[in-house]
């Protein structure tokens, strides 16, 4: 099926989301809180005593965030919430609402778009949180998202970007790359399907685990629930724009140097062999490729200690250092290199 | 000076318009309850005990909400704050923080991103709120810009859609159609640039008042605070979409109907004069030309009375009836025929 949403019009499109929404049951007081859903002027919410107040904001583009070939919608709505609520839960916070715009060309079908809030509501859902409204209007472009949250923390466990302190370990949950080799692996695909189309046979099963990191992310609220109940970390940032750019932004926050030592970085076997794949280096995915939604953070040896003992996922990648010894990447054969700042999905390049 | 975002890249961008925004004052209260604006995953603020919060997001599309042959930057600026937190005024809150999300093509140059802050954060200013934070991203395709507010209201003084009760006068604050008027007289001095070039002399001086509603429209908190603090309203909507098209807002989240009386459309002189110059009916700028961000609301005949005598500035339309008897427009000839659910700039059309 694919009914244009000409057929029934922005009221009609925003009835069939809303009933989608309300069909999945989100934690009470999720639903206790929120006075006004979708269906006026703003959302409408109640305050909860105590904690302070996280908002923010994402946009996601065609062709540059995502491309439709291989991304389907339904993994679209999943990954731009998980994108957006990885921005709350990287602060130590709880993502509760959100907004969610699109900006529809006449390609997009009544039934793409059910799908992509199919899949923005599953991860609300296994997150716990709600898409409370949004807008919805026709564009003459790219199919575009953007995606708001708001959150909330306890203002004692609230980490910023700019708590590293001179001698903390610098450490990343999981593992790095895995997200752009999928990527890798989907191009290469498409290309493929491009060339062939009717003798085309995909043959994904292999890179599973990779495409999975990069169409359906999984911030990792495990790590992050074992870090706020047990151990006091100084500063956190969800690695969405690649490990190098994470890092210097922790860096320039904080007013601190680092050095990332090329020898800790941890690697899955999957991504290893689809970066030998195509003859490219791990290392570059793992600093450059991004959206990993793994939890980069700093914290003192003692407190490294008590984590290491209660996780084995969890991996030390370097040391904070003075400002003036600058952003260092220390090569597995000693050299120390700085560490450059910047993306291979960079949103604007340098 | 045209110069590309590349030069400074993301960061340096973020950097230029965080300088920008910081150097404006904005109401202590707003300043005090802000912990972390930009520069870190989310912005973070604290709870205003004893409110409900509100939260609202719109986007606007180059070629579909704005041409910017017509449409400076600035303006653009200034338009899309004053759009988004008229959602939030117009349900009797007080808008406080904006995230700003932008896709910015090729063409756009950082003087222009200057531009558009600056006439955002002239709106912000004037309404007594702050932008803290956003994304900026790079498009292929046109330039889209969503905005999203928070803001909150005394949950005694909050006016929803929904409450509309029959007998109900409905009042708009203000004049209807005016704002289409100069988008209509924009639009022909584009023609004609577009036609004539170097002999090119545009006289938009007779026309001001209507492209200033057009281009540089101002909710009306002066209205606003006067309903707030006097009387009592059942239910208001700003006009956005068009009169048509937001009376049948009230009426489906209300469950009633109306009569809308033409008789009674306030019209300015210089509206009037724009349709007439285009041989159009002025009727239907009022109707479902829309961008006006006037106040549509209902009360009942001893509230008006009330506010009748504190402003001039507030204009009868017709009456809330049962719902069965639907939604209707009385001609000036006595003829009543449905009132149409749509609008000229509707997002996306039937």
């Amino acid at each position: 099926m694919h009914t244009p949403i000409q057929n029934i019009g922005e009221e009609g499109l925003i009835k069939r989301i809303k009933n989608l929404i309300d069909s999945e049951f989100i934690s009470e007081e999720i639903n206790d809180n929120l006075i006004k859903g979708i269906s006026d002027d703003s959302a409408v919410f109640k305050i909860i005593p105590g904690k302070v107040q996280l908002l923010t904001s994402d946009s996601f583009v065609e062709g540059v965030h995502f491309d439709l070939t291989f991304t389907s919608l339904g993994h679209l709505g999943w990954k731009v919430v998980v994108a957006t609520i990885s921005d709350i839960l990287a602060m130590g916070g709880t993502p509760m609402y959100l907004l969610i715009n699109i900006c529809i060309p006449q390609k997009i079908s009544i039934e793409m778009i059910e799908e992509f809030y199919k899949g923005a509501n599953q991860a609300c859902t296994h997150y716990g949180c709600k898409i409370i409204g949004g807008d919805s209007v026709a564009t003459a472009g790219n199919f575009v998202v953007s995606v708001s949250s708001y959150g909330i923390a306890n203002p004692e466990k609230i980490y910023y970007r700019s708590g590293a302190k001179v001698k903390d370990l610098i450490c990343v949950s999981g593992h790095l790359g895995a997200s752009h080799a999928g990527l890798r692996i989907l191009q290469r695909e498409k290309k493929s399907y491009l060339e062939k189309r009717e003798n085309f046979k995909p043959n994904l099963e292999p890179y599973k685990a990779a495409i999975e990191k990069y169409l359906m992310p999984r911030p990792r609220t495990d790590i992050l629930n074992l870090i706020v109940n047990n151990v006091q970390i100084n500063s956190m940032i969800d690695v969405s724009d690649g490990l190098a750019s994470d890092v210097h932004k922790i860096c320039r926050e904080s007013n601190v140097g680092v050095e990332i030592w090329e020898h800790n970085i941890p690697i899955a076997n999957i991504t290893q062999k689809i970066a030998d794949e195509f003859s490219e280096n791990v290392i570059d995915y793992a600093l450059f490729g991004g959206e990993e939604y793994e939890m980069l953070f700093t914290l003192n040896d003692a407190e490294y200690e008590i984590l290491e003992n209660l996780t084995p996922d969890v991996t030390i990648l370097g040391r904070i250092v003075e400002s003036s010894k600058g952003v260092n990447f220390i090569r597995e054969n000693g050299e120390t290199e700085p560490l450059p700042d910047g993306s291979i999905l960079s949103k604007i390049k340098k």
